[in-house]
């Protein structure tokens, strides 16, 4: 199988070297700036790519928005496979993307723009051919995780933490998609299509960790306690829900033991019960390993991870309800059996009138 | 696909219920006992199923290993593709059952037989195609694994816990396979026969938990310490060894929240990094998740889990240094940097002389 490769990044140098050891695959050419094309497999036209005959497979690992969404429709319009790494590309285009995949015959997989090295779309996308998944989630962001078990463990404050995560290259200069939660609302987006066909897009609920501090950190470490950043989805006869916020969990759970930048992703089937999946959420063999899985399923036959009856939803975050702890203004309570909505709703106009809020999930 | 099972007990009317509504699959025929033939599909000789021309697939959830062997290979050289849960069956007999797939061109997974529902061997097959498995392991049987989590969280003793795992149904009335760790040892077996295509048969060390006592659980608690008994693969320039033993880890290490009867199965691949993955290590519909997963494979032609080049070796145990709690005739020392084949023998001497020993590997 020949495969050109769309960035030579972090994730794209390793995809090439990958490719370079896989039995029967091969690097056709790999798209770069003009200021690196060093190499005689080095072009800086998508055109070249689009028009090489003896491109079977097109790994995209440049991330963005555009012109990924462009460059993949056309690689895809000419009849290539498509791979991809980038999870804000699926969450918006992956749809339509699937689509003109189908309509060409080819196959769109992207395992590795969730969770990095760890197989959950993969397997989610296996297990629900024979079962029924329920709900699925997990700690996503690997970025966030780094900061607040720094803050948890080592008595950092949130400024500190972040810049470390920065220096040893987990945070970007621009923390705002990880801190946020945006990152793992994407992350829960890619989830839900593979497991219930159904992107959410309308009335998601997403919490960051831009308000923790380290007074809440020694609060919940003096109960035993800990807070992890988790992203959830499930589909019930009532609807569809997908939110990301903070959660508080027992010291003897699975998640407070899930450190630093590993990731930790779950799914509950039906007939499986729940399977728990973790590993490096980043960096570049680790993406690399699961772009190559891709790369393996499509010499396999795969075709696709989203079904082609996959449809845009609004969730319905009010069919969850969890208890809350609580902080405003430096003062903890607890608030029980509240709905998601409701309690991201509380939280925004308490903002609005000017306090300080922090609100983390009572993990059932 | 058309599928008969030999086999009606707890996992076999799993996936008969689970095969009913799986979508492209329908069920042939059950093989069962004179006594419980009740129904049109039901027969009770495996002739009529190897003879049955519209049964493209068998699988195999009867557990023992004769007549499994000899019902398997007669539907394999019927032609028919083989699904098993049943991992005495694939430790013993698996490199032939492959050689005898491989020249029918059929099919032959097993990933049921080891760690139930969890995807580990699934995935360290899909993995071992563009990566390279470097070692393996988990806590790999769950009713040892509730034995031991019953004793150190609620103060049972050895008795008394097993006891309670019989009533509950996680231990059989004989419970030697498990407590001994070969339960574990042939799962760590399978491990090795898909992650490095060899299948490890002599030289191997099995230490079980027959010698944990509510002592060395109360010793352990008080320094913050958790003990779980695990299986251990690996291959390194040297050769490949695997083990089985129990091993001390700490309160806030992921093997430590692994209680009562869950698994936990991982890999380290060297692109991917490690990999862990929890859920269900037995139980009706975990196990038949699995199997629906394999015959889900066979649809997308999947035809093996272990290479044709699989072979039996001679592990060395020699290669792996480990550091151990000891507990001799109640007397609690350690040892640093023994070979596991050594600790394992000197345990054996020890225990020749008449003491009561005990050793737990210090988890690294």
């Amino acid at each position: 199988m020949r495969i050109s490769v769309l960035g030579f990044g972090t994730v794209g140098r390793g995809v090439y070297e990958m490719i370079c050891k896989a039995k029967g695959m091969e690097v056709r050419k790999v798209l770069v700036l003009p200021a690196e094309c060093s190499e005689s497999f080095m072009v800086t036209s998508i055109d070249e790519i689009t028009s090489d005959k003896e491109t079977d497979v097109v790994v995209e690992c440049m991330g963005g928005i555009h012109p990924a969404y462009e460059f993949a429709s056309s690689c895809l319009k000419a009849g290539k496979s498509f791979v991809t790494s980038n999870k804000a590309l699926v969450a918006e285009y992956g749809i339509e993307l699937e689509a003109l995949a189908k309509e060409k015959d080819v196959s769109f997989l992207f395992s590795a723009a969730c969770g990095g090295a760890i197989p959950v779309l993969h397997n989610i996308s296996v297990a629900s051919q024979t079962d029924r998944i329920l709900r699925c989630g997990g700690i996503l962001n690997g970025t966030t995780n780094f900061i607040l078990t720094n803050m948890q463990d080592n008595g950092k404050d949130y400024k500190e933490a972040l810049a470390e995560a920065q220096r040893l290259g987990y945070a970007e200069a621009d923390p705002t998609a990880d801190v946020s939660g945006m990152d793992t609302m994407r992350k829960v987006m890619l989830l839900s299509s593979v497991s219930f066909s159904s992107l959410p897009v309308e009335n998601l609920c997403c919490e960051g960790i831009e308000n923790f501090t380290k007074d809440i950190a020694d609060y919940v470490k003096e109960r035993g306690l800990s807070v992890r950043l988790m992203g959830f989805c499930g589909k019930t006869a009532e609807g569809i829900y997908a939110y990301v916020e903070p959660v508080v969990v027992s010291s003897s759970a699975v998640e407070a033991s899930i450190s630093s930048n590993i990731n930790f992703a779950w799914y509950e089937g039906e007939n499986s019960g729940f399977i728990g999946l973790m590993g490096q959420g980043a960096g570049r063999y680790p993406t690399a390993s699961a772009v190559l899985r891709d790369l393996s399923a499509v010499m396999e036959g795969k075709k696709s991870m989203i079904g082609p009856d996959c449809v845009r939803i609004k969730a319905d975050n009010g069919i969850c309800m969890n208890s809350y702890l609580l902080c405003i203004d430096g003062v903890f309570s607890a608030i029980e059996n509240i709905s998601v909505t409701d309690m991201h709703k509380k939280a925004k106009e308490l903002r609005e009138k000017g306090s300080k809020v922090f609100f983390a999930q009572y993990k059932k």
